[in-house]
């Protein structure tokens, strides 16, 4: 494990040995205001595409340092392709989300308007900052993209051909088509080779409409699946699905 | 579904046709002060044993309302029997933490002291009152209960022989005993029967003590299991190894 007290910070920079980089901004607030690191620390720096790099603090100034990188530590890896397309929530959850979808690592998170929406504003920054902080955290190589938000009408218009919905559906129990995460997965991959490319629909706390269920279940793509016997909290219900699609479909598998 | 505008409460008392109830306390405060309940109507009511019932009320005053059960509109049902078991955390993810085991179906709840738990102050009448809520919101037909703040070491010396702990070792990667949820569901299920005494044993923030992994990973009914390749929150954790437990080995199952 690299570091459970160096400092590991995202920077949208190439990295290579030698490289004398600047770190201000975000980085470079946290890394000498809250971490306090000083001259001949080390700090851990990815950018999402070379792994891991070790790098040296040569220089602190206020709210900004200078490091030079010396070497790789970790190669990057492959990490799934899974949206998480989310009905926007309240501010204090919705940070919480992005931090759980980002740990369970989904590569695109995806705000979407739907009827019962409750939106008062959305900030994609502090959407990206969060993802941010959570993949310093834990260690994943990559930032999860943040969309722009979308209307769920224009979005399954224009739903690429190729990538498969797990559609969390709270009013599908009892359905005959719609079953537990595993089992979904089994048909899906019998029927379809084991497509790798997914997103997971999560609805909004009161639900979809009878119009945008009607919508979404039409969709070629969409494998509709149920959470259990419980009502789930949009939230809860986000956590649960993206960990089981990591152990049927991802990358938490043997 | 039963109820979405309907309020639903716990309460401590037996169920049965033409009883007459007086709600107070909690209960009462919430259906009169805040759903501002009145004369006349319906409210569902649970007491972990009966199943759910209509009740109607019939008079109500400050903080306290009457009612008269109506009719049984549920039958009890068989919950998993798992327990959860983890070193307790700042008080928002606290919270949170039970309202999403409650939700995920956990049948008891077990804060545990750790060496590296950090730990001010816990309030077990605040840990079953978020439970409570939970319960009532997400209409599973129990609440779990709430066992005492117990030290790991004290916790484990006493394990009863037929309950397998199923333990997130968040150091285990790599190790050759640990598995992915699924498979060592499997593996257990194969040599043992399919054993329906869980509990999920989950770590505090800084993981377990070298000594404490020793003494887990000692006892027989321990099953370490891997949560893929990220770094994940305790709180993490606990909601995607429910979630997996459930799938794999609870009623989430087809």
């Amino acid at each position: 494990m690299a570091t459970k007290h160096t400092a590991r910070l995202y920077i949208d920079q190439d990295l290579k040995v030698g490289a004398e980089l600047l770190l201000d901004g975000n980085p470079g607030h946290y890394l000498v205001n809250v971490m306090r690191r000083k001259m001949g620390d080390p700090v851990t720096l990815f950018n999402g595409r070379d792994g891991d790099w070790m790098a040296e603090i040569v220089k602190t100034g206020k709210g900004r340092a200078m490091v030079v990188v010396r070497q790789n530590i970790a190669a990057q890896v492959a990490e799934p392709d899974l949206w998480y397309l989310f009905a926007p929530i309240k501010k204090a959850r919705l940070d919480y989300m992005v931090e759980k979808a980002t740990e369970l690592g989904v590569s695109l998170i995806r705000p979407v308007l739907t009827d019962r929406t409750n939106l008062d504003r959305l900030k994609e920054d502090k959407i990206r900052l969060s993802a941010i902080e959570a993949a310093e955290q834990c260690e994943r190589m990559t930032v999860p993209q943040v969309a722009p938000l979308i209307k769920l009408t224009d979005l399954l218009a224009d739903w690429p051909e190729d990538r498969l919905i797990m559609f969390c559906d709270e009013d599908g129990a009892g359905d005959q088509n719609c079953y537990p995460v595993g089992r979904a997965v089994e048909e899906v991959n019998a029927w379809q080779g084991r497509p790798d490319k997914w997103a997971i629909l999560i609805g909004p706390e009161g639900g979809f409409s009878d119009a945008e269920r009607a919508l979404i279940r039409a969709l070629p793509q969409v494998v509709p699946v149920t959470l259990g016997p419980r009502i789930l909290r949009a939230d809860t219900a986000a956590i649960a699905a993206i960990a089981l699609w990591q152990s049927f479909a991802g990358d938490w598998q043997t």
